[in-house]
């Protein structure tokens, strides 16, 4: 199959790619889109020619309705999609739709419900544990029994390109605590999985039905304030630290362009208690890059991550937790073992404090994964420029 | 001022206490209503009988438009509401528009944006100090600087009268973890605050500004698995052991009704920073009762809490973190000095197993304060019946 669209075949936004989003043209209201190649397809006015049952999905202000549709709806909206962009006699109808990407806004694409943050990365975690308690085993005694996690702001997850505020805060000082401006400001690399199909209260959702709730992927920032966090903590977790924001993609990537992309999980030992399905899930062969003022300082591989995303999926919910359309969780950074592919400024400086980031400081996260068709794809991107403080 | 709705005057709902709620008669939609005595007056086609402005705030499923609306316009229909309650001459319009309590159903008043749980309570926090880390201070060295909390799980916050589920989850083993029901199922009596005006994305809400965001009080219970807690909370706080369930009241105590019950916060040593307001924030006396099967086991007096609610909203955002509506926060367990005044199982119970939740077991949290007439006003009550795991 060839993408009749111009500059569409070959490029990393393919037709086995197709992210979805939300844009908006001057003087119109945000709806549904998918990207291919360097346009959006502005999918109301298409889907309504063409009678779609769920055309009214695409009017929408974000991708909820459209992911509540469930895994059905997701698969054959993009066989219609795929069809519309590979098939010459279709072109009439969709070319007046075709919007090119530097017409358009983008905005935040989901609503999000909660927000949970993992820490799945054995190689970060075990960074982390070296740098903040270096005279203890560097790996908690749960870490290798269950993908540690906590909830963070759903109400501060933003958009790629919205400015980042340096956060002022509490931070610990010589003669007791001080508040002032971040000196410490981090990033963390990080996958994003969104939920489109809820589930019911008192009911765990197994490993084995991940592709029935979850409906795709983002690109993730977790912005955290190193000396913030560390002051707070303790016992009950990142709070002030994390809560400032969290930027995500634009474009949302749904599980069905990521099909050559699973891979199998490193060894997981000791092996995990049967819900969380050893030996029967997965991870993801993705490709970051950290680009800082246009540098790539760094190449995390997602691959490296211990905790897949279907086990993250069955331990947030094994207590019953209800999941609903929106909800949002990360992985956590995402750390390799080698020095060059680490996910975070706290890990990549090793305590050198002018790692961390100053205002005016660009940052970019990057991600490609293998495509159905043998080629490459690219997930969104993930922007945010560091502003001074307001305070 | 004499409230002419039968049975109301000089009951814990006169016409000085008037919380809101969302309630519906069979076959009807939810909409917003207010209590007097065990009445709920349909605010709807009173409104809009009168042409009230903001009439339509009264005909949707949550207090939400309702809250958003501000400080003035809470004010505003609160002094309409209790003319219409006072007035005999309204008598004819509003009669009926009464409707008894036993006639209703009574639903989830907040759709709820974020949820915080602080750890607000020094008798508290020092008791679980002793429980959990008894070779160590009771208080950890942040706690007298800063209100500690963290982000809960929004999806899962359940109206009153919501059974629980015991839930099931990883818990220390002797030859390892384990999976399964949680042995150890706790409550946290604790108190609400639900904000009705949102904030902009990197600016700080002062403790001032209390009144203008924060639109009033629930009571709260939050449901803890001690064993699931006390496994994976290190180092990223609670997570599966609070994220099942958290019951708040029925009604919304709007911040007017408790004008009498502001109190001077007991001594604050060391002095917090001045983003906390220290001197000049207050704290609240609501007395609370734990009930279990019906027998009262503990009264905690939310006034002997540390941190004071406005200090909460201050931190909460002091790094930028914005506000939206529906946005709740809870105190964290009310534990007085007494042992009878302890707000958990946990504390009082004291290592003794058998004083957590058996299935069948109904629990109830009733809170009291004193009312602009110099009587006493009840906030909305929380009541849930542990139901055996699912598993």
């Amino acid at each position: 199959m060839t993408c009749w669209v111009p500059g569409a075949a070959g490029s990393l936004y393919d037709i086995d790619n197709l992210p979805y989003g939300v844009f908006s043209r001057p003087g119109e209201e945000p709806r549904v889109g998918v990207r291919v190649g360097d346009f959006v397809v502005d999918l109301a006015p298409v889907a309504a020619a063409e009678m779609l049952d769920v055309h009214h999905v695409f009017q929408e202000r974000s991708l909820n309705p459209l992911m509540a549709e469930g895994r059905l709806v997701r698969e054959s909206v993009r066989r219609w999609v795929t069809g519309l962009l590979s098939d010459e006699t279709e072109r009439d109808l969709v070319e007046p739709s075709l919007v090119p990407l530097a017409d358009v806004t983008l905005h935040l694409p989901v609503e999000v419900a909660d927000y949970v943050d993992f820490y799945a990365s054995v190689d970060h975690a075990s960074n982390v544990g070296r740098i903040f308690r270096p005279d203890q085993e560097p790996l908690l005694p749960n870490w290798k029994h269950l993908p540690v996690g906590y909830h963070g702001r759903a109400g501060t997850v933003v958009a790629s390109g919205t400015p980042i505020v340096r956060p002022s805060g509490q931070r610990r000082g010589t003669s007791g605590p001080t508040v002032g401006p971040s000196a410490r400001l981090d990033i963390e690399a990080e996958l994003g999985f969104v939920v489109g199909v809820g589930s019911t209260l008192g009911s765990p959702v197994s490993y084995a039905a991940f592709a029935d709730h979850v409906f795709g992927v983002v690109g993730l920032n977790d912005w955290s304030a190193r000396d913030i966090q560390a002051w707070e903590y303790v016992p009950l977790g990142p709070f002030l630290g994390k809560s400032f924001a969290t930027s995500i993609s634009h474009w949302v990537t749904p599980l069905e362009a990521l099909s050559a992309a699973w891979v199998p999980l490193p060894d997981q030992d000791p092996e995990p208690l049967p819900y969380l399905g050893p030996g029967d899930t997965q991870g993801l062969d993705i490709s970051v890059e950290v680009v800082v003022n246009g540098s790539i300082i760094s190449r995390p591989p997602y691959r490296t991550m211990y905790w897949s995303p279907a086990q993250m999926l069955a331990h947030m919910t094994v207590n019953g937790a209800s999941l609903r359309t929106g909800d949002l969780y990360g992985s956590g950074t995402i750390s390799g073992p080698d020095p060059d592919s680490r996910g975070s400024l706290l890990e990549i400086g090793w305590g050198d404090e002018s790692a961390f980031l100053a205002d005016g400081d660009t940052v970019t996260l990057r991600y490609t994964a293998p495509s159905a068709s043998g080629g490459r794809l690219a997930l969104g991107e993930v922007v945010g420029r560091v502003e001074p403080s307001a305070g």
